[in-house]
């Protein structure tokens, strides 16, 4: 399959034709007023794929908003991205504001192929992150619904998420549960001094 | 890249060799005695990547003692391994007591590409399960581990796992921990009413 390209010629993640007529309706009570990924609130929002062009745009600067995001250069982004693309799955999704051509929001749908479940397909959601200067704009709850309509359009039977504490009540205003008894993250972290190695 | 074989003519669903030489000296205390995956404690078992024959080995079975599996034929399970095979990412590890031919125990390491972490690669752990009849041999330990130590030979940067309250203190004995604040796994769950479209 070639890889999907936008008007100007951009190079996106995934098919952009995905993001259409996803189930709004189903998380209407969640947003007031009622936005939507084709519908953003502002004629100047546009909420698409990841793009091979973005690292130009600022992606990997609003990613250090999050977390530790180390230097990458315009290379190792590129290359990242072929990697996601050529492995599937992967489901980067921005919010661009097209008057400074910048990206102000990302979240990341993965899915994973599962034996259980019917040979199912599941969900995670990873990295979401919305500019602070927009705020106000229920730019967090579009972004993240995007992804997620998204994970139920392609037939997963769950999407799943880890957060702090603090982000509980944002996850649970848009649908997202905490399950008793089967709500527990763990992690074992590792010395980030070696650079990994193509997984074979 | 050819699909790794074994020696009886097996497709396993990664190398073989990425077993080898993993660095069981750091999780020493956590086992005693200290078996390995390629000292396993008993002559008989063995620890392997997923093989295409295991669905006649009763991978699928041992699945069932886990979660809903549903009805998976032969055709549905090699298709579905060929998909993670194509992807890369997926090392479903199994214990095979080679005296029956039966898988005993599994569980998964997937790896996700990232952009944070100077490109970095992240490591879930998932469907783990052991055999109740093989209890007292410590090869929860043994296939968890296994899983672990191989997401760090890759150059992970962390492992992380989902889990019940039950088995938190089973993942703190093998190094996994809760990090305060930050140990919430929320999840939405959709009707399993239709099967998943290939995701494009």
């Amino acid at each position: 399959m070639g890889a999907p390209r936008g008007p100007n010629g951009d190079t996106f993640l995934f098919n952009p034709e995905l993001l259409k007529n996803l189930d709004w309706n189903s998380v209407r009570s969640s947003l007031n007023p009622p936005i939507s990924n084709e519908e953003p609130g502002e004629p100047w929002l546009l909420v698409r794929p990841l793009s091979i062009m973005d690292y130009s745009k600022g992606y990997v600067q609003i990613l250090s908003q999050l977390t530790t995001v180390g230097n990458i250069s315009k290379a190792d982004f590129e290359r990242q991205f072929w990697r996601m693309q050529n492995a599937g799955g992967y489901y980067v999704t921005v919010i661009e504001d097209t008057r400074s051509n910048k990206i102000i929001g990302a979240a990341s749908l993965i899915t994973e192929f599962k034996i259980i479940h019917s040979c199912g397909l599941r969900a995670r959601l990873e990295d979401v992150v919305v500019n602070n200067t927009y705020r106000g704009k229920q730019l967090g709850k579009l972004i993240v619904l995007t992804v997620s309509l998204l994970s139920k359009k392609l037939g997963c039977y769950k999407m799943s998420l880890d957060c702090k504490d603090s982000l509980i009540p944002f996850y649970k205003s848009i649908g997202y549960k905490l399950e008793p008894g089967n709500a527990n993250s763990m992690v074992v972290r590792y010395e980030e001094t070696t650079k990994p190695q193509d997984p074979s």
